[in-house]
């Protein structure tokens, strides 16, 4: 099956926004064994996406279109689908109880240009969009598939996932399977050395893919059904784990704020912070994950010397001495916040976020990370490159590392006193 | 002039690079007036490179292409463009030299893949690589330009920088300057409504782009020189401003948390945040903004009701009485976080972000937002649709406008008091 992807938006071409939609479906088309031809961009034009439809629909069995569905003059993807498969427009029941919902939930009116969003050429489905109010299109005829999706990229998502996805998988003939393996606190280039020692060949291939402080190893195993794939897959993530285990928190887009999680619901222990520079980042992905109040009790920020004083209980003589960004301070955050609100580990950040407020001493992206647990507290000293986000991403990151470290090494010992 | 981007690579196909080339060219030909209206990607396939750059001159005058020339096997873009073209490679004294050069300097031998990096279509220039290898290539003729160059973003901007971009600039007409409004508290399809009433027309254009919880109004004018087109902007902007003045906060890329930041600059006033099923996500957003310890004093995250009491101060009848979702309980978090940090404004959020958790009584979405200043304190219910994201991002967006718009008509009693 070969698809081609169609992004509509004239922000694209103005190059004032990425094309992250087409990035995603890429990458999605792959994951179902679906060749990806071409991919392209045209702005909101009629003519021009009529035509555009009309050449894709040529040369490739599904054009997936993303973008341009909305409820504004500018959106003319509806009406242009329906026209390059020369069928009319017509309201869908289910889509217009969407709109109209969301509409009532927001208190806006209900206008001529907001039904459109339910309208599909006759004879396609209406694709649900839990997300928000434009409906999308799967059609489906002798010459191929054709879908449009929203633009906004957390209502497409949502909408390929639930919906496009599963029937484009039972329409492609081979597939693939991806095994990801997330690690932490080790470098893209030193897996890749040892992944290069280790593996070669084509089917399965292992390519290490780098984020910002997190690794992810990808298994891809191509065969005529996913048991089969699956089977291929198996050996070389064994042998990936043995070589790599102590640097694996999760799979398969486990996060790291979720593998943390996961632990402290096994021991039924509970965590909370103290943060400065990265100003509630840290709770923010703590409670990213549904269900983090069975384990989180709370963050307390806190920017000035005042507030680490009164909210966490960080001595004035600590503070005058040492300074507010110092070993002394980052472990008297995470002890004064275990403290405080009763958790069995405390993590306490602070350091210096940029771009200004540096010194010789004390550098941008100076960063003391303290973790307070039930035996003693330890602190980390790191000196993070990069921007303002960059520095304070990274200090989550190394935070919720040392959190999930100490707790899985916590794992092992209380596995030993089992076993002796 | 009509330009289109061509990005060759199976990488971009397979999602595991963005196209970021393409971005970037958008951008930079929109700043010359010149109008992309078309981007396409293609494999690393010598007949589909071919079918692509002959679509694109049928339709546009200039086609720019970036990826696949270098030295491997897979780099068939340069012997593509010359079929293209129907003209052979030659080889360019200066690009070997450059070539020659540079493998010299990293120790490599030169071989014959090495050298094809100097070639050119007959008639075409060779554009230098003052960052890698492989020399670009600028061809001209009746039908239009074609330029090619390589996928590296560095050598890529590089080269467009400095050879590309002043010759485009000679043959370009016009020049295209962009404003961008952003509003807050109202929808993208209201704001479609009033602008679609007074705004017509193909230059300047008024068009609205929607983002979760904001909407950008971008005007687009096009004339021959800068000045002229910021001169056609001027009046419309002013008549949209007067239109929506009450909805604007920013413009240019202005965020809504450094807008509430200026102000909170202005009037040296300081803000603190008690948070609950954000989780330290306002706190973060206001800390995004670099120099915010200047009016951001912190952020209590408090999940459980024990911390709500014992650190915020929030009386245990209401959170026995009203529930700690409660419009009460915000109020009281709002006030209690206002007191603890000494702050001039506290904002409070307790919502239920789910996905589960919700009853018949308190459903997701459901979130309670109170601010209290120096005079009152006011509390907003809101029922906010989506996931536990979406609930959570819409929840930080609404906390920030309630203070943005407070901060704004404090501002405006204090105008009117001056000139009384």
């Amino acid at each position: 099956m070969v698809a081609e992807i169609l992004s509509v938006g004239t922000e694209i071409l103005l190059g004032q926004i990425d094309d992250s939609n087409a990035t995603y479906l890429s990458e999605a088309l792959a994951g179902l064994g679906i060749d990806v031809y071409r991919r392209s961009a045209v702005g909101d034009n009629f003519d021009r996406v009529v035509a555009a439809i009309r050449e894709a629909r040529g040369r490739s069995d599904l054009v997936i279109i993303t973008g341009g569905i909305g409820p504004t003059d500018d959106d003319v993807t509806r009406e242009a689908v329906a026209a390059a498969l020369g069928r009319e427009l017509v309201e869908d029941a289910d889509a217009l109880r969407n709109v109209e919902h969301r509409y009532s939930a927001y208190g806006l009116p209900m206008t001529e240009r907001s039904r459109k969003q339910a309208r599909v050429p006759r004879g396609a489905q209406a694709i649900p969009n839990p997300r928000g109010t434009a409906a999308g299109i799967f059609f489906e005829d002798e010459v191929g598939v054709v879908v449009a999706m929203p633009g906004v990229p957390s209502e497409m998502t949502t909408m390929y996932q639930e919906y496009v996805s599963p029937r484009l998988a039972e329409k492609s003939a081979g597939t693939l399977v991806l095994r990801e393996l997330h690690l932490v606190g080790i470098g893209e280039s030193r897996v890749q050395e040892m992944v290069a020692e280790t593996f070669e060949g084509s089917n399965p291939t292992v390519a290490p893919l780098a984020k910002p402080g997190e690794v992810a190893l990808r298994i891809a195993a191509k065969a005529a059904t996913a048991q089969e794939a699956e089977k291929m897959i198996e050996p070389v993530e064994r042998a990936l784990r043995e070589q790599l285990g102590d640097y694996i928190f999760g799979q398969d887009g486990t996060s790291l704020e979720e593998a943390v999680g996961e632990l402290l619901k096994q021991r039924r222990e509970t965590v909370a912070a103290a943060e400065s520079c990265t100003g509630g980042w840290l709770g923010k992905r703590i409670t990213d994950v549904a269900g983090s109040s069975d384990y989180f009790l709370g963050s307390l920020t806190c920017y000035s010397n005042e507030a680490k004083a009164a909210m966490l209980g960080v001595s004035a003589s600590t503070l005058e001495e040492k300074g507010a960004v110092s070993a002394d301070t980052a472990e008297a955050m995470a002890a004064g916040v275990r403290c405080k609100l009763g958790s069995d580990w405390g993590i306490g950040i602070t350091g210096i976020a940029g771009p200004s407020g540096g010194t010789d001493d004390k550098p941008v992206g100076l960063v003391y990370i303290g973790l307070a647990g039930p035996r003693e507290c330890q602190v980390a000293t790191n000196r993070f490159p990069g921007s303002r986000e960059d520095v304070r991403w990274r200090s989550t990151q190394k935070a919720l590392e040392m959190l999930w470290r100490t707790l899985r090494s916590a794992e092992d010992d209380d596995c030993r006193k089992d076993d002796s």
